[in-house]
């Protein structure tokens, strides 16, 4: 049985609550949230308790811990865990900034805790089904990966002004994605960003939309394109080209009815966003981090992945000032 | 708070407990099983008693019992249970004999206790959806219906020389679906069946493939057809044409993943069986059980239905014996 | 060089004597139609002469006649054909009386003449494609077909009046597909039709929807679904199951568009007609007939096809009159 | 009737020439081609004559030209024809230097004759509708295009030496796709390419796939990729995303045919190539061509629409040899 501390009673917060109280190995023992109604609410409905930080991390029966608070949160709390000898599963992303995620690494390897950083789309089942059938080798060498990744409306400014902006709060997603599929790192890329959907993001000095290609150093090539906005619900789709064939994974739907009549033939849109869509991946995502930590095995995706995206995401902040292509370190061994 | 006792710890009821158990508003209390192994894991699993019968429906703190045992005991323990005043949620059927659904029934009436008849495809998202733009207008008046309806692989001859034929036990569901999106109560059918999967089922006297024709009174048809084997999965599909247009409802996929190769562009089967397509629908016909509970509101598919659609299975199995069409006595009221 | 008389110039004609343009082995040479301006204005599209039966039959360097004149000349013109010994291509039904129809093809028979008759859904590619892929053992051995046939609108009641009937008219192209993807003779049927479109269609004697049974010695099993009338467009598609698979033919569309927005995932309706849906079928049933006589090899689809098909159609109707299946004869040998 | 003479009187020449016999309002006189076996072939099939350029452009009664002769003759031919007062369809690209193609169109600008560059697949008609409907506001004003081209397989090593190059060849194609989609012209691009299909492209000085993006003055964005191996046939889609919605066009297919068995799902492969995907793309080409001549109309696809691809083909070079963005000069006026 995983005892677990969570920090962070919100939207995600909620979703990791209830996985973890689903499970039969796994305990949810103490919520820690600024909002005390939140935290209040969320361990009532899951009978833990609402404590401290240091409370939390302090316990030594606790054995794990969720950080799903704000963004810039993330890095000081991982730190803490690490030092308390805590299991870390971190939202991503670990922080806005390089610096403070190479002094969360450091602290996390120099503890020796595992982490777990929450890339959740490589839980999906479709794209984990994707990704499985690549390594099967079902269409031989990987050349090309298209990765299409739009969300169904603009976020209020007010959180876009802390986002970081799109490339570090949304593509950052689909870099992760992209070194997942593409199997070798990115040594190049460059990026187009554009202000199409709302003028009031050009102002706070952000894109609503964007296309991006990726290299890598045998010449496999990516495609990222972004938007905050499809009026059609989230679109979240995978295309990866082999030297013998093509794997496509699609959009899901709540139901599968088909009409037929004089206009069309017509189905369902998309399901609308993360919660529905992910909603497997999420589940998925704790489940691996449980069972790693039991069974002391690797995580399915760590410190360094998380690092690795945010080095994506700041080329192409790079490439999108600059105009020109960027060129990547190699991740570090 | 519903207290819930359940009879029966197979397969069904596993589902049925574990849907119950992640319910805030609703606790399993007793299990009930002759295989005290199943009772007592089941009961463990969700942190109930194992206690006979008598117990269960004696305990006037129970409001409501789920029925889930062996068919030839749903008739038996619903009477008990609506003698003792409990809400009754019965899988199909209530019994292989219309004279004992229909001294059920009357029990059931006797007591004036709610009872819903497991007829759980009603509540799947698609058909569910399905009826409901049936219902809003979507397509007119309805025409035509045809339900395919194809389960993946035989079940071993031991089940089937105790299931009542595949009429009664298999085509029993599409009964149901045909009634309900019919929108009239069919009048009249001819069924087909034949032995084209196991010289065996043959041997016990029963059919595992059919096809099967009804009629309503103003003249709407439905065409069901069935098989006892799909090597692709578990075929179910729903097809309703009205005067201005069609609705498809079709399976339903683990993955969206598609695969293009040398050879064709492929995707994933179908998912294989009842508990995986039904989940969900099992999942919400308990969730309008207990909702029509508490709310003290009619039960979307109660005993006349499971009565009327037991009518339907008796009349094919004539209409197979006889050759010959067989006229349809219209519900009691 | 295949010299053609056609006698007919309308709407089927038109598609005969175009297709016969487009080859290089076959030429046009006569127009035969009632109608003189047809007649003439089909003749002087394709560089032919118009003349009169006599004429077209006489002249010996005519080897081949395409009837696809009104139903109660086929077999008048067909027998004349045979006499001169002309190879028949014969538009379907050859005629409305079995007595006729036996006629016909004892003189077709007696004269040694070639004859195809004008199932033109045997030569749709998908539904070729479908057929062929069953006769190479991809879905094992076939158990049950399912024929959905549905006309995009209601023909003119003057029409109707002198169609036949439903049966006669519309499913005797589904009872030759039966026939066709079972591969086993029915012996036996069951019909259901009904007034559902418009009224006017039961005041002249006929139905407009339909659902009809079948089945052959062995057991195999077959479903026919009709309507008149499919808001959405032609609606043609074949389901066979076999014992180890499913093939399913689908409707075609005119563009591979779909529109992803707020409200839906839409995509084009089937085509609208067989005019549409068949002109590739119309292209291929010539070519199959030039070129099996040209070879002296057995026409794909020839004059007992034709009339089984009848046979089928008057037993539906008989079923329909007496509200009981009805027993079919072997074909003749 | 408008009469012809053809240059080239291969793969494509065949095509337009069997194009132009299938119409009542034209007529193929003229066949040149350097192959004289070729040219003697397709001249007999469709009844025109073998002749030499001087004497097809000397016949006062010719009114247009097809040049489907190879690339490097087409400025020559198309400069010619214009001398002669001839309307001209000129296979893409209209020269592989910009300052041929460039002599080329102010020769055609001079005399004054229509001239219709043969981008073929603005016709196709699943493109054609989805330009339409983009034009009809569907999807409101559009804002990212992804534009898939992939070839089923690569071309000979001694094809590619003298193609020009990937760009100049193969996505010349897709560049005027991306004009014709963002609905403004690109202001810049940034191309990767790499080998990564055989290794014996990269020795000609080649690519075999690349990525291209592109970027408007409004910040439109188009994204581009090539392959010139693609196992499961010729991979051809379009998707446009708009302030309203999305639209897709994509492959088409031999059959409707679907395969359900215990492996997957699957049906058929896309269209294998040029010639079977795009064959009614190139009749309807003619056939506005045709119709644009007769009825003295402006050319659905101009001189300067051939010359812009061109010019996004050359900077995609600059971007490949440069490794950086390329800025566009605009459209000539």
């Amino acid at each position: 049985m995983l005892r677990f501390a969570q920090f962070g009673a919100g939207r995600i917060g909620a979703i990791h609550a209830a996985n973890l109280a689903a499970r039969s190995d796994a305990q949810l023992r103490y919520v820690v949230d600024v909002n005390a109604a939140a935290a209040t609410a969320l361990a009532a409905r899951h009978g833990a308790k609402v404590v401290s930080v240091e409370t939390a991390l302090g316990d030594s029966q606790v054995d794990a811990v969720i950080i799903a608070s704000s963004t810039d949160t993330h890095a000081t709390l991982a730190i803490a865990a690490a030092r308390a000898g805590k299991a870390i599963f971190c939202e991503k992303p670990i922080d806005l900034s390089l610096k403070r995620v190479d002094a969360c690494l450091a602290a996390v390897r120099q503890a020796g805790v595992p982490m777990l950083v929450g890339f959740n789309r490589r839980f999906d089942p479709s794209f984990r089904a994707l990704h499985a059938r690549i390594a099967r080798g079902e269409i031989g060498r990987v050349e090309q990966v298209i990765i299409t990744s739009r969300d169904p409306g603009l976020p209020p400014i007010a959180y876009l002004k802390v986002s970081g902006g799109q490339f570090r709060d949304m593509t950052i997603h689909d870099f992760d994605m992209a070194r997942w599929l593409l199997g070798e790192e990115p040594v190049e890329l460059f990026a187009y960003g554009s202000c199409l959907v709302d003028p009031a993001v050009a102002k706070v000095g952000d894109t609503d939309s964007a296309m991006i290609v990726l290299k890598t150093a045998s010449g496999r090539l990516c495609h990222i394109n972004n938007s905050r906005r499809a009026s059609y619900g989230y679109d979240q789709r995978l295309e990866v080209h082999g030297s013998k064939g093509r794997l496509i994974a699609g959009n899901r739907t709540d139901t599968t009815v088909e009409l037929a009549n004089d206009a069309s033939v017509s189905s369902d849109k998309p399901l609308l966003f993360f919660l529905e869509r992910y909603a497997e991946a999420y589940r998925l995502e704790l489940a691996a981090f449980v069972e790693a930590v039991i069974k002391r095995q690797p995580m399915p995706v760590g410190g360094e992945d998380g690092r690795q995206a945010i080095v994506l995401a700041e080329a192409a902040v790079k490439s999108l000032r600059t105009g020109r292509p960027v060129k990547l370190a190699p991740p570090r061994r």
